[in-house]
């Protein structure tokens, strides 16, 4: 395929879809992609490069002439241009800007002003707008006749004369009503306009919320300046589901298409404070260390105490971190949800510190050590329970995301209670 | 509120959106939200039922009488009477759908009769379908004259004689056109249609895909049955990204609100498998009894290989269950990833074997013991990285959810391989 065929190439990508181009490009070897996106030239539609993964995007943009990649971009809807812009370095971002039309470079402009992540960003600034005395009939006509609509849209939306939102119409509805009737007697007047400096999740959580289709998005004085529409919604959902999972496993941004170097470099953060606090784990051990020489059995035992108590505090952590994050959970239901917690880990304490109790007494034939692993695993898993809310609510209270930071505090916690509990009982009890 | 006053309770309802009627429902205590419905009667809207928790919905839907319940779902969209009707036992369904005028009972059991998950199970049967030799005047007027049209809907749907579908045309595309014209000429001619026997997550991912706001779902025989929403997909997306979260933690399909036996229970199996692999784990140790007694170093330090193991091979882990989820990763690119996998466990191998060498080597004042772990560390972390991709690729080639099975088959390796390789290597070189 890369041998240069310009004619050939063009004549696949013809009928396909963008993310199926997406797709081929993905699946090139590096230095291949930005020679196929050269080869294809004015044929190659930019809205591909939306549905590639982030370093893909910014690897082709790269190698591609300044010029080629302003010349592709104006074409675009103002969200997808955004999208591919807002990631380029300032230098490259102003040239790009410099050599398109005033126009599209003023709305681009603005779009980029708003904080990254924004509801600003996402937004789509073509749209259609009426004032509520329009009729059906005009505004039907309107849109026949304007040249510069978007592509999709499911509803416009209804400004009074500071351009202000005071209602929606869903395109059905106005399909279904004869044409001298005013826009003002159909429209929906709940109008659930966001704001664009509001963060993307927030945003999402509003369509989620309402099952909108689409909205608008106004600025500081409530002025209308965009649309946001659900299908970048849909990727914002997606995303923030993803970087929770991520989070929780400690992942960076990382894509299934970065380099070797740069995973290692991103992965190695994390472990290293992983293996901080294993360490501090170990400290706790070494206090006890007189005890485990008299008695090997402890050492055998301990780490089934630490991964009890580990894999019960990452289940309700896991529970509170998404409640969380989908705001389920909030201050009105945090204490019923800290009390079942709290009594779960109580149930199952005692349920696992009979088994192991068992377990162990048989296993070493010593029932002495049967009752302090038991005590030691009902006390765990208890703070288990404890900490699995304690350290995602109190993060989320100081502003710091639950999903990334509460991990390593909770396993350290698990770890030494655990640890701190078993040998520090069995020293007392034992020796 | 719950003191009986009906009347207070609907003008508090009158004008609120659904979901935030939902919000009320979840806040009141168990046994006050079917009083609550009773109260409001005929106004409450059923559709509210459809945003609340699974365990919330089924108790009112229990507590409520099957007629009071059949009269409230047949005003819903059918989608939405589904989705009530779907988790009730058999008897109370069929005595709630035998209360139902005959053709929506028709249309409701057809839906039912699909399999749980499928897209029959979420679509919505009420649609707008037009021949394609219809002009768009002729189209409108159909729509301005139809009583029975859905709520909400953003595309129709043109289907030849037998009623396939063989094109879809945008409102804001027939809007935007002349009366005279015919629809075959407008339409999209490029129809994703969704089989209904089709799993949910797979429907969902054609939406994402290509950034559908509707889909023609089709029988068998590809004739048109109905249309799935995009708000509909947007709900499966959120449930499936948070089904692997939970999956990836041992939490089952629990919600906030269940009880505390109903959780308990439910996070039970998961521990106990984890205990099992615990003493597994332990058992291993337990080979070593001997050198244990004689370094108890070894003893203190064993868990810093193992945690350490566990927590790479979880990153690789979680990276790999989520591409494999959102298809990402595949055949083709399997060899790619496992190779930077296999990489990336073996430059931070050697990293952290270095540090967590001069750490052991200063702390016991000992090289041999920094040498052992140091070499210990990168066997485990080489090993993380490959079974951190072996597992969930193998469990999902065996048709298993890599997302629910995979942390404990990973824990169990990382915690064995990395006991064995420290202790072993500790046995053969410093005894």
């Amino acid at each position: 395929v890369e041998a240069g065929d310009g004619a050939a190439l063009r004549a696949l990508c013809a009928d396909r879809h963008e993310i199926d181009i997406a797709d081929i490009l993905e699946m090139l070897d590096q230095d291949e992609r930005p020679l196929f996106v050269a080869l294809l030239g004015e044929d190659f539609d930019y809205a591909v490069l939306t549905e590639v993964d982030d370093t893909v995007r910014e690897q082709i943009i790269e190698a591609l002439p300044n010029e080629a990649v302003a010349e592709g971009v104006r074409d675009l809807e103002s969200d997808d241009a955004v999208y591919i812009l807002e990631d380029l370095e300032a230098e490259d971002q102003a040239e790009i800007l410099a050599r398109m039309p005033a126009v599209e470079r003023a709305v681009l402009r603005r779009s980029l002003d708003f904080p990254e992540d924004s509801a600003g960003r996402r937004m789509q600034t073509d749209l259609i707008a009426v004032p509520p005395f329009w009729t059906v009939g005009r505004t039907i006509d309107y849109m026949r006749e304007s040249e510069d609509l978007p592509d999709e849209f499911y509803e416009i939306i209804v400004v009074d004369e500071q351009f202000k939102p005071v209602g929606t119409v869903a395109l059905n509805r106005l399909l279904r009503t004869k044409r001298p009737i005013p826009i003002e007697t159909i429209m929906d007047p709940d109008v659930q306009s966001i704001r664009a400096d509001l963060d993307q999740e927030e945003a999402a959580r509003v369509f989620e919320r309402y099952n909108l289709v689409s909205a608008a998005v106004v600025d500081d004085h409530d002025r209308l300046v965009g649309v946001l529409m659900f299908d970048d919604i849909v990727d914002v959902i997606q995303e923030e589901a993803e970087e929770d999972i991520r989070g929780l496993a400690g992942v960076g941004d990382e894509e299934i298409s970065d380099t070797v170097a740069y995973t290692a470099r991103s992965r190695f953060t994390w472990l290293f404070v992983n293996l901080a606090t294993a360490i501090l784990a170990s400290g706790v051990i070494a206090l006890f260390d007189a005890t485990l020489q008299q008695m090997v059995a402890l050492a055998i035992l301990m780490p089934i105490v630490a991964s009890m108590g580990g894999n019960a505090g990452t289940q309700t952590m896991t529970v509170a971190v998404r409640s969380l994050a989908t705001r389920e959970l909030a201050g009105y239901n945090i204490r019923r949800f800290a009390t079942r917690e709290l009594m779960v880990g109580l149930i199952n304490g005692v349920l696992f510190a009979v088994i192991i109790g068992v377990v162990a007494a048989t296993w070493f034939t010593n029932v002495q050590l049967g009752a302090v692993i038991a005590a030691a695993m009902i006390v765990n898993l208890f703070c288990a329970g404890l900490f699995g809310i304690a350290i995602p609510v109190g993060l989320d209270k100081m502003g710091i995301d639950p999903a990334i930071a509460s991990t390593v505090f909770l396993t350290t916690v698990t770890d030494v209670v655990g640890f701190f509990a078993f040998l520090g009982l069995a020293t007392v009890l034992l020796m």
